[in-house]
Protein backbone atom coordinates (compact mmCIF):
# COMPACT_ATOMS: atom_id res chain seq x y z
CA UNK A 1 0.00 0.00 0.00
CA UNK A 2 1.49 3.96 -0.86
CA UNK A 3 3.03 5.42 1.95
CA UNK A 4 2.93 1.94 4.46
CA UNK A 5 6.04 0.40 6.05
CA UNK A 6 4.63 -2.90 7.28
CA UNK A 7 6.09 -6.07 7.49
CA UNK A 8 4.08 -7.16 4.01
CA UNK A 9 4.70 -3.89 2.64
CA UNK A 10 8.34 -3.95 2.88
CA UNK A 11 8.51 -7.93 2.11
CA UNK A 12 11.91 -9.30 0.61
CA UNK A 13 9.31 -11.89 -1.03
CA UNK A 14 8.22 -10.37 -4.28
CA UNK A 15 5.13 -12.36 -4.35
CA UNK A 16 3.80 -9.63 -1.46
CA UNK A 17 3.75 -6.89 -3.84
CA UNK A 18 0.33 -7.57 -5.46
CA UNK A 19 -1.30 -5.41 -8.19
CA UNK A 20 -5.43 -5.18 -8.92
CA UNK A 21 -6.87 -8.90 -8.78
CA UNK A 22 -7.78 -10.35 -12.39
CA UNK A 23 -7.21 -13.46 -14.48
CA UNK A 24 -6.42 -14.18 -17.97
CA UNK A 25 -7.56 -17.07 -19.75
CA UNK A 26 -6.02 -18.88 -22.34
CA UNK A 27 -7.73 -21.74 -24.61
CA UNK A 28 -6.52 -22.72 -27.74
CA UNK A 29 -9.58 -21.08 -29.33
CA UNK A 30 -10.07 -18.26 -27.00
CA UNK A 31 -8.26 -15.74 -25.07
CA UNK A 32 -9.99 -13.34 -22.20
CA UNK A 33 -9.43 -11.27 -19.37
CA UNK A 34 -11.49 -10.86 -16.27
CA UNK A 35 -11.60 -7.57 -15.49
CA UNK A 36 -9.11 -5.05 -16.40
CA UNK A 37 -8.25 -2.77 -13.48
CA UNK A 38 -5.87 -0.35 -13.31
CA UNK A 39 -2.73 -2.29 -13.27
CA UNK A 40 -3.62 -4.05 -16.76
CA UNK A 41 -1.49 -2.27 -18.98
CA UNK A 42 1.58 -3.86 -16.33
CA UNK A 43 0.07 -7.14 -15.91
CA UNK A 44 -0.29 -7.68 -19.95
CA UNK A 45 3.18 -6.36 -20.18
CA UNK A 46 4.88 -8.62 -17.71
CA UNK A 47 3.04 -11.43 -18.92
CA UNK A 48 3.98 -10.67 -22.80
CA UNK A 49 0.10 -10.59 -23.48
CA UNK A 50 -0.54 -11.18 -27.04
CA UNK A 51 -3.90 -11.69 -27.44
CA UNK A 52 -6.96 -10.99 -25.96
CA UNK A 53 -10.31 -11.39 -28.01
CA UNK A 54 -12.99 -10.65 -25.38
CA UNK A 55 -13.38 -8.77 -21.71
CA UNK A 56 -15.36 -10.05 -19.11
CA UNK A 57 -16.13 -8.05 -16.09
CA UNK A 58 -17.35 -9.08 -12.23
CA UNK A 59 -18.34 -5.03 -11.52
CA UNK A 60 -17.32 -1.97 -11.97
CA UNK A 61 -14.99 -0.71 -8.77
CA UNK A 62 -12.05 1.34 -10.10
CA UNK A 63 -9.74 -1.57 -9.03
CA UNK A 64 -11.33 -3.65 -11.89
CA UNK A 65 -12.14 -1.24 -14.60
CA UNK A 66 -9.81 1.36 -15.18
CA UNK A 67 -7.14 -0.41 -16.92
CA UNK A 68 -10.36 -0.56 -19.70
CA UNK A 69 -8.88 1.72 -22.56
CA UNK A 70 -5.28 -0.36 -22.77
CA UNK A 71 -7.23 -2.89 -24.62
CA UNK A 72 -7.01 -0.58 -27.52
CA UNK A 73 -4.05 -2.35 -28.66
CA UNK A 74 -6.15 -5.83 -28.91
CA UNK A 75 -9.08 -4.09 -30.00
CA UNK A 76 -7.32 -2.48 -33.00
CA UNK A 77 -5.91 -5.82 -33.66
CA UNK A 78 -8.80 -7.48 -33.91
CA UNK A 79 -11.02 -4.44 -35.55
CA UNK A 80 -13.31 -4.32 -32.01
CA UNK A 81 -13.30 -5.78 -28.70
CA UNK A 82 -16.06 -7.93 -27.00
CA UNK A 83 -17.01 -6.52 -23.66
CA UNK A 84 -19.14 -8.99 -21.15
CA UNK A 85 -20.93 -7.40 -18.14
CA UNK A 86 -24.19 -7.30 -15.89
CA UNK A 87 -26.58 -4.35 -17.40
CA UNK A 88 -25.02 -2.44 -14.45
CA UNK A 89 -21.85 -2.61 -14.61
CA UNK A 90 -22.35 -2.06 -18.32
CA UNK A 91 -23.40 1.26 -17.69
CA UNK A 92 -20.65 2.34 -15.80
CA UNK A 93 -18.05 1.76 -18.03
CA UNK A 94 -20.72 3.12 -21.01
CA UNK A 95 -20.61 6.50 -18.48
CA UNK A 96 -16.39 5.98 -17.53
CA UNK A 97 -15.47 5.45 -21.15
CA UNK A 98 -18.06 7.47 -22.70
CA UNK A 99 -15.57 8.24 -25.82
CA UNK A 100 -14.97 4.67 -26.10
CA UNK A 101 -18.90 3.49 -26.61
CA UNK A 102 -19.31 6.59 -28.59
CA UNK A 103 -20.74 5.79 -31.71
CA UNK A 104 -18.28 7.64 -33.66
CA UNK A 105 -14.70 6.75 -32.90
CA UNK A 106 -12.64 9.44 -34.25
CA UNK A 107 -9.03 7.45 -34.29
CA UNK A 108 -8.57 4.12 -35.72
CA UNK A 109 -6.13 2.55 -33.07
CA UNK A 110 -8.94 4.06 -30.17
CA UNK A 111 -10.78 1.41 -28.35
CA UNK A 112 -14.25 -0.29 -30.07
CA UNK A 113 -16.05 -1.94 -27.42
CA UNK A 114 -18.51 -4.43 -28.36
CA UNK A 115 -20.61 -4.66 -25.75
CA UNK A 116 -23.05 -8.05 -24.69
CA UNK A 117 -24.92 -7.97 -21.62
CA UNK A 118 -24.75 -10.66 -19.50
CA UNK A 119 -27.76 -12.01 -18.79
CA UNK A 120 -27.23 -15.84 -18.14
CA UNK A 121 -24.84 -17.94 -19.82
CA UNK A 122 -22.69 -17.61 -22.39
CA UNK A 123 -19.52 -19.03 -24.52
CA UNK A 124 -15.88 -18.11 -25.25
CA UNK A 125 -15.01 -20.08 -27.69
CA UNK A 126 -15.47 -23.58 -25.94
CA UNK A 127 -15.94 -22.23 -22.28
CA UNK A 128 -19.09 -22.00 -20.90
CA UNK A 129 -19.46 -18.90 -18.12
CA UNK A 130 -22.34 -18.99 -15.68
CA UNK A 131 -22.60 -15.41 -14.26
CA UNK A 132 -22.72 -15.95 -9.64
CA UNK A 133 -24.29 -12.77 -8.87
CA UNK A 134 -23.00 -12.56 -5.03
CA UNK A 135 -23.10 -9.61 -2.60
CA UNK A 136 -20.29 -7.27 -2.41
CA UNK A 137 -21.74 -4.83 0.68
CA UNK A 138 -24.83 -3.50 -0.66
CA UNK A 139 -23.78 -3.95 -4.63
CA UNK A 140 -23.91 -6.99 -6.65
CA UNK A 141 -21.07 -8.63 -8.19
CA UNK A 142 -20.63 -11.54 -10.72
CA UNK A 143 -18.29 -14.26 -10.27
CA UNK A 144 -17.96 -16.95 -12.99
CA UNK A 145 -18.09 -20.59 -13.33
CA UNK A 146 -16.18 -21.67 -16.03
CA UNK A 147 -16.96 -24.85 -17.95
CA UNK A 148 -15.43 -26.61 -20.41
CA UNK A 149 -15.97 -30.26 -21.99
CA UNK A 150 -17.99 -31.29 -19.01
CA UNK A 151 -16.05 -30.13 -16.62
CA UNK A 152 -16.53 -27.61 -13.77
CA UNK A 153 -12.71 -26.05 -14.19
CA UNK A 154 -12.56 -22.80 -12.25
CA UNK A 155 -15.05 -20.64 -10.15
CA UNK A 156 -13.72 -17.25 -9.52
CA UNK A 157 -15.40 -15.56 -7.03
CA UNK A 158 -13.09 -12.23 -6.91
CA UNK A 159 -15.03 -9.47 -4.30
CA UNK A 160 -17.89 -11.27 -2.18
CA UNK A 161 -19.01 -10.17 1.48
CA UNK A 162 -21.23 -13.17 1.52
CA UNK A 163 -21.86 -16.65 -0.87
CA UNK A 164 -25.27 -17.90 -0.89
CA UNK A 165 -26.47 -21.10 -0.75
CA UNK A 166 -27.80 -21.23 -4.02
CA UNK A 167 -24.33 -20.22 -5.68
CA UNK A 168 -22.22 -22.43 -3.48
CA UNK A 169 -24.67 -25.64 -5.35
CA UNK A 170 -24.45 -24.45 -8.65
CA UNK A 171 -20.35 -24.60 -8.08
CA UNK A 172 -20.39 -27.41 -5.91
CA UNK A 173 -17.27 -29.84 -6.67
CA UNK A 174 -15.58 -27.77 -8.69
CA UNK A 175 -11.71 -28.44 -9.27
CA UNK A 176 -10.74 -25.25 -8.26
CA UNK A 177 -12.43 -22.51 -6.35
CA UNK A 178 -10.69 -18.93 -6.68
CA UNK A 179 -12.20 -16.80 -3.91
CA UNK A 180 -12.12 -13.49 -2.53
CA UNK A 181 -10.31 -13.78 1.16
CA UNK A 182 -9.34 -10.21 2.28
CA UNK A 183 -7.65 -10.31 5.70
CA UNK A 184 -8.66 -11.94 9.54
CA UNK A 185 -10.17 -8.60 10.34
CA UNK A 186 -14.16 -8.61 9.37
CA UNK A 187 -14.66 -5.88 6.24
CA UNK A 188 -18.07 -5.19 5.36
CA UNK A 189 -17.45 -5.60 1.55
CA UNK A 190 -15.09 -8.94 1.67
CA UNK A 191 -14.42 -12.02 3.03
CA UNK A 192 -12.22 -12.88 5.76
CA UNK A 193 -10.23 -15.67 5.87
CA UNK A 194 -12.02 -17.21 8.32
CA UNK A 195 -15.54 -17.15 6.03
CA UNK A 196 -13.64 -17.69 2.82
CA UNK A 197 -12.69 -20.93 4.46
CA UNK A 198 -16.32 -21.63 5.31
CA UNK A 199 -17.54 -21.21 1.75
CA UNK A 200 -15.04 -23.88 1.02
CA UNK A 201 -16.19 -26.07 3.42
CA UNK A 202 -19.39 -25.83 1.61
CA UNK A 203 -18.06 -25.82 -1.97
CA UNK A 204 -15.34 -28.74 -1.41
CA UNK A 205 -13.18 -27.51 -4.36
CA UNK A 206 -9.95 -29.63 -5.39
CA UNK A 207 -8.18 -26.66 -4.60
CA UNK A 208 -9.09 -23.35 -3.24
CA UNK A 209 -6.73 -20.02 -4.04
CA UNK A 210 -7.45 -17.00 -1.76
CA UNK A 211 -7.45 -13.72 -4.02
CA UNK A 212 -7.89 -9.74 -3.56
CA UNK A 213 -6.06 -9.73 -0.37
CA UNK A 214 -4.96 -7.02 1.32
CA UNK A 215 -1.76 -5.88 3.13
CA UNK A 216 -2.49 -7.97 6.47
CA UNK A 217 -1.75 -11.03 5.09
CA UNK A 218 1.46 -12.05 3.62
CA UNK A 219 2.51 -14.77 1.54
CA UNK A 220 3.97 -16.88 3.99
CA UNK A 221 0.69 -17.07 5.65
CA UNK A 222 -0.04 -19.77 3.17
CA UNK A 223 1.46 -22.49 5.57
CA UNK A 224 -1.30 -21.62 8.30
CA UNK A 225 -4.19 -22.24 5.71
CA UNK A 226 -5.28 -26.12 5.67
CA UNK A 227 -4.32 -28.36 2.56
CA UNK A 228 -5.03 -27.47 -0.59
CA UNK A 229 -5.79 -24.12 0.21
CA UNK A 230 -3.39 -21.50 -1.15
CA UNK A 231 -2.54 -17.59 -1.19
CA UNK A 232 -2.64 -16.25 -5.38
CA UNK A 233 -0.30 -14.39 -6.40
CA UNK A 234 0.71 -11.64 -9.31
CA UNK A 235 1.94 -13.75 -11.87
CA UNK A 236 0.91 -17.51 -10.31
CA UNK A 237 -0.07 -19.41 -13.48
CA UNK A 238 -2.78 -22.92 -13.34
CA UNK A 239 -3.26 -25.63 -16.10
CA UNK A 240 -6.51 -27.73 -16.35
CA UNK B 1 3.51 -0.94 -25.51
CA UNK B 2 0.99 -4.08 -25.33
CA UNK B 3 2.37 -6.40 -27.60
CA UNK B 4 5.50 -5.10 -29.01
CA UNK B 5 8.63 -6.14 -30.06
CA UNK B 6 10.16 -2.88 -31.18
CA UNK B 7 13.58 -1.69 -29.80
CA UNK B 8 12.35 0.79 -27.86
CA UNK B 9 9.87 -1.79 -26.47
CA UNK B 10 12.62 -4.65 -26.45
CA UNK B 11 15.31 -2.33 -25.09
CA UNK B 12 17.61 -3.31 -22.19
CA UNK B 13 17.68 0.84 -20.76
CA UNK B 14 15.32 0.95 -18.21
CA UNK B 15 14.71 4.50 -19.13
CA UNK B 16 12.86 3.19 -22.15
CA UNK B 17 10.52 1.61 -20.43
CA UNK B 18 7.77 4.65 -19.73
CA UNK B 19 4.86 4.65 -17.62
CA UNK B 20 2.12 7.28 -18.18
CA UNK B 21 3.31 11.09 -18.03
CA UNK B 22 2.97 12.94 -14.62
CA UNK B 23 4.60 15.09 -12.16
CA UNK B 24 5.45 15.26 -8.38
CA UNK B 25 6.28 18.74 -7.08
CA UNK B 26 7.74 18.79 -3.57
CA UNK B 27 8.49 22.27 -1.56
CA UNK B 28 8.80 22.76 1.85
CA UNK B 29 5.29 23.79 2.67
CA UNK B 30 3.16 21.67 0.29
CA UNK B 31 3.40 18.89 -2.09
CA UNK B 32 1.18 17.99 -4.97
CA UNK B 33 1.08 16.13 -8.31
CA UNK B 34 0.36 17.05 -11.80
CA UNK B 35 -2.43 14.48 -13.15
CA UNK B 36 -2.80 11.32 -11.37
CA UNK B 37 -3.01 8.59 -15.02
CA UNK B 38 -3.61 4.77 -14.70
CA UNK B 39 0.03 4.27 -13.46
CA UNK B 40 -0.10 6.52 -10.27
CA UNK B 41 -0.12 4.08 -7.48
CA UNK B 42 2.92 1.93 -9.30
CA UNK B 43 4.65 5.54 -9.21
CA UNK B 44 4.06 6.54 -5.41
CA UNK B 45 5.47 3.49 -4.55
CA UNK B 46 8.33 3.19 -6.69
CA UNK B 47 9.27 6.74 -5.32
CA UNK B 48 8.02 6.19 -1.97
CA UNK B 49 5.67 9.12 -1.91
CA UNK B 50 4.64 9.78 1.59
CA UNK B 51 2.60 13.49 1.18
CA UNK B 52 0.33 14.60 -1.54
CA UNK B 53 -1.58 17.91 -0.27
CA UNK B 54 -3.58 18.62 -3.73
CA UNK B 55 -3.83 17.33 -6.80
CA UNK B 56 -3.78 19.32 -10.24
CA UNK B 57 -5.06 18.29 -14.03
CA UNK B 58 -4.10 18.99 -16.97
CA UNK B 59 -7.34 17.33 -19.06
CA UNK B 60 -9.00 14.17 -18.47
CA UNK B 61 -7.94 11.52 -20.92
CA UNK B 62 -7.48 8.01 -19.69
CA UNK B 63 -3.66 8.50 -19.14
CA UNK B 64 -3.94 11.13 -17.34
CA UNK B 65 -6.71 10.48 -14.62
CA UNK B 66 -7.60 6.74 -14.37
CA UNK B 67 -5.20 6.49 -11.15
CA UNK B 68 -7.23 9.40 -9.57
CA UNK B 69 -8.79 6.98 -6.99
CA UNK B 70 -5.31 5.73 -5.62
CA UNK B 71 -5.49 9.51 -3.92
CA UNK B 72 -7.04 8.00 -0.95
CA UNK B 73 -4.24 7.16 0.78
CA UNK B 74 -3.19 10.83 1.04
CA UNK B 75 -6.68 11.94 1.03
CA UNK B 76 -7.50 9.95 4.23
CA UNK B 77 -4.34 11.08 5.82
CA UNK B 78 -5.38 14.99 4.90
CA UNK B 79 -9.53 14.54 5.51
CA UNK B 80 -9.60 15.46 2.09
CA UNK B 81 -8.20 15.84 -1.11
CA UNK B 82 -8.14 19.60 -3.36
CA UNK B 83 -8.34 18.92 -6.45
CA UNK B 84 -7.67 21.69 -9.16
CA UNK B 85 -8.70 21.35 -12.84
CA UNK B 86 -10.71 23.33 -15.76
CA UNK B 87 -14.11 23.56 -15.53
CA UNK B 88 -14.63 20.71 -18.37
CA UNK B 89 -11.85 18.90 -16.78
CA UNK B 90 -13.71 18.68 -13.14
CA UNK B 91 -17.27 17.74 -14.87
CA UNK B 92 -15.47 14.29 -16.56
CA UNK B 93 -13.73 13.89 -13.12
CA UNK B 94 -17.01 14.05 -11.25
CA UNK B 95 -18.65 11.83 -13.99
CA UNK B 96 -15.94 9.32 -13.96
CA UNK B 97 -15.31 8.90 -10.42
CA UNK B 98 -19.13 9.90 -9.56
CA UNK B 99 -18.53 7.37 -6.31
CA UNK B 100 -16.20 9.93 -4.76
CA UNK B 101 -17.53 13.23 -5.77
CA UNK B 102 -21.23 12.11 -3.85
CA UNK B 103 -22.15 14.13 -1.33
CA UNK B 104 -22.44 11.67 1.56
CA UNK B 105 -19.09 9.60 1.39
CA UNK B 106 -20.27 5.73 2.93
CA UNK B 107 -16.51 4.79 3.65
CA UNK B 108 -13.58 6.52 5.94
CA UNK B 109 -10.89 5.99 3.79
CA UNK B 110 -12.70 6.78 0.38
CA UNK B 111 -11.31 9.60 -1.63
CA UNK B 112 -13.30 12.52 -0.57
CA UNK B 113 -11.64 15.51 -3.04
CA UNK B 114 -12.10 19.01 -2.66
CA UNK B 115 -12.78 21.03 -6.02
CA UNK B 116 -10.88 23.70 -7.47
CA UNK B 117 -12.24 25.16 -10.46
CA UNK B 118 -9.18 26.77 -12.62
CA UNK B 119 -10.22 30.16 -13.75
CA UNK B 120 -7.18 31.83 -13.61
CA UNK B 121 -3.86 32.18 -11.40
CA UNK B 122 -3.64 30.58 -7.89
CA UNK B 123 -1.20 29.01 -5.74
CA UNK B 124 -0.23 25.86 -3.60
CA UNK B 125 1.85 26.88 -0.50
CA UNK B 126 4.24 29.65 -1.62
CA UNK B 127 4.08 28.10 -5.93
CA UNK B 128 2.23 29.97 -8.28
CA UNK B 129 0.44 27.87 -10.82
CA UNK B 130 -0.46 30.03 -14.07
CA UNK B 131 -2.58 27.93 -16.49
CA UNK B 132 -1.67 27.42 -19.99
CA UNK B 133 -4.61 26.27 -22.04
CA UNK B 134 -3.36 24.99 -24.86
CA UNK B 135 -4.67 22.97 -28.47
CA UNK B 136 -4.74 19.24 -27.92
CA UNK B 137 -6.09 18.12 -31.18
CA UNK B 138 -9.34 19.40 -31.38
CA UNK B 139 -9.49 19.79 -27.32
CA UNK B 140 -8.19 22.03 -24.78
CA UNK B 141 -5.82 21.02 -22.31
CA UNK B 142 -3.86 23.07 -19.68
CA UNK B 143 -0.34 23.65 -19.43
CA UNK B 144 0.93 25.12 -16.27
CA UNK B 145 3.77 27.61 -15.09
CA UNK B 146 5.05 27.33 -11.68
CA UNK B 147 6.71 30.32 -10.24
CA UNK B 148 7.99 30.64 -6.78
CA UNK B 149 9.86 33.70 -5.31
CA UNK B 150 9.61 36.05 -8.53
CA UNK B 151 11.36 32.73 -10.13
CA UNK B 152 9.54 31.01 -13.76
CA UNK B 153 11.25 27.88 -12.70
CA UNK B 154 8.97 24.96 -14.87
CA UNK B 155 6.28 25.44 -17.57
CA UNK B 156 4.95 21.92 -18.33
CA UNK B 157 3.31 21.53 -21.18
CA UNK B 158 2.49 17.27 -21.10
CA UNK B 159 -0.03 17.15 -24.21
CA UNK B 160 -0.39 19.81 -26.96
CA UNK B 161 -0.68 20.25 -30.76
CA UNK B 162 0.54 23.47 -30.95
CA UNK B 163 1.55 26.44 -28.36
CA UNK B 164 -0.06 29.77 -29.26
CA UNK B 165 2.36 32.72 -29.32
CA UNK B 166 0.38 34.42 -26.40
CA UNK B 167 1.48 31.05 -24.34
CA UNK B 168 4.94 31.38 -25.61
CA UNK B 169 5.23 34.88 -24.76
CA UNK B 170 3.88 33.92 -21.21
CA UNK B 171 6.70 31.20 -20.65
CA UNK B 172 9.58 33.33 -22.19
CA UNK B 173 12.71 32.65 -20.28
CA UNK B 174 11.44 30.17 -17.99
CA UNK B 175 14.08 28.23 -15.97
CA UNK B 176 12.84 24.76 -17.82
CA UNK B 177 10.72 23.90 -20.02
CA UNK B 178 8.62 20.01 -19.87
CA UNK B 179 6.90 19.69 -23.35
CA UNK B 180 5.02 17.35 -25.22
CA UNK B 181 6.99 15.43 -28.16
CA UNK B 182 5.75 12.57 -29.69
CA UNK B 183 8.21 11.12 -31.83
CA UNK B 184 9.25 12.23 -35.31
CA UNK B 185 6.33 11.43 -37.33
CA UNK B 186 3.07 13.88 -37.09
CA UNK B 187 0.33 12.74 -35.12
CA UNK B 188 -3.04 14.95 -34.85
CA UNK B 189 -2.49 15.95 -31.27
CA UNK B 190 0.48 16.19 -29.84
CA UNK B 191 4.36 17.68 -31.04
CA UNK B 192 6.84 16.13 -33.34
CA UNK B 193 10.10 16.63 -32.17
CA UNK B 194 10.65 19.12 -34.54
CA UNK B 195 7.38 21.10 -33.71
CA UNK B 196 8.83 20.74 -29.81
CA UNK B 197 12.37 22.16 -30.96
CA UNK B 198 10.61 24.91 -32.79
CA UNK B 199 8.59 26.35 -29.71
CA UNK B 200 11.87 25.95 -27.46
CA UNK B 201 13.26 28.40 -29.94
CA UNK B 202 10.42 30.70 -29.57
CA UNK B 203 10.39 30.16 -25.58
CA UNK B 204 14.06 30.44 -24.87
CA UNK B 205 13.89 27.91 -21.96
CA UNK B 206 17.66 27.37 -19.61
CA UNK B 207 16.76 23.66 -20.14
CA UNK B 208 14.17 21.76 -21.99
CA UNK B 209 12.85 18.18 -21.31
CA UNK B 210 10.75 16.34 -23.76
CA UNK B 211 7.71 14.17 -22.06
CA UNK B 212 5.01 12.03 -23.35
CA UNK B 213 7.40 10.50 -25.57
CA UNK B 214 6.00 7.38 -27.37
CA UNK B 215 7.97 4.05 -28.49
CA UNK B 216 9.32 5.86 -31.65
CA UNK B 217 12.02 7.47 -29.26
CA UNK B 218 14.82 5.98 -27.58
CA UNK B 219 16.58 7.45 -24.55
CA UNK B 220 19.74 7.53 -26.54
CA UNK B 221 17.88 10.05 -29.39
CA UNK B 222 18.93 12.33 -26.56
CA UNK B 223 22.28 12.38 -28.47
CA UNK B 224 20.88 13.70 -31.54
CA UNK B 225 19.00 16.56 -29.84
CA UNK B 226 20.41 20.49 -29.21
CA UNK B 227 22.72 21.54 -26.08
CA UNK B 228 20.36 21.69 -23.17
CA UNK B 229 17.71 19.70 -24.47
CA UNK B 230 16.62 16.23 -22.92
CA UNK B 231 14.35 13.43 -23.19
CA UNK B 232 12.55 13.15 -20.08
CA UNK B 233 12.89 9.44 -17.94
CA UNK B 234 10.49 7.91 -15.13
CA UNK B 235 11.83 9.07 -12.46
CA UNK B 236 13.74 11.66 -13.41
CA UNK B 237 14.18 14.20 -10.61
CA UNK B 238 15.26 18.02 -11.19
CA UNK B 239 15.85 21.37 -8.08
CA UNK B 240 15.51 23.83 -7.86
Amino acid sequence: MIGCDCAVCRSPDPRDGRLRSSIYIETPECAFVVDTGTDFRTQALRENIRRVDAVVFTHSHTDHIMGFDDLRRFSWQRGSMPVYAAAETMADLERVFRFAFRATNPFPGYLKPEPHVVTGQFSLGETTLTPLPVPHGSSEVNGYLFHRAGRKLVAYLSDCSAVPDEIARKIAGVECLIIDALREKPHPTHLTVEQALEVAARVRPRETYFTHIAHELSQSYETRLPPHTHIAFDGLKLSF
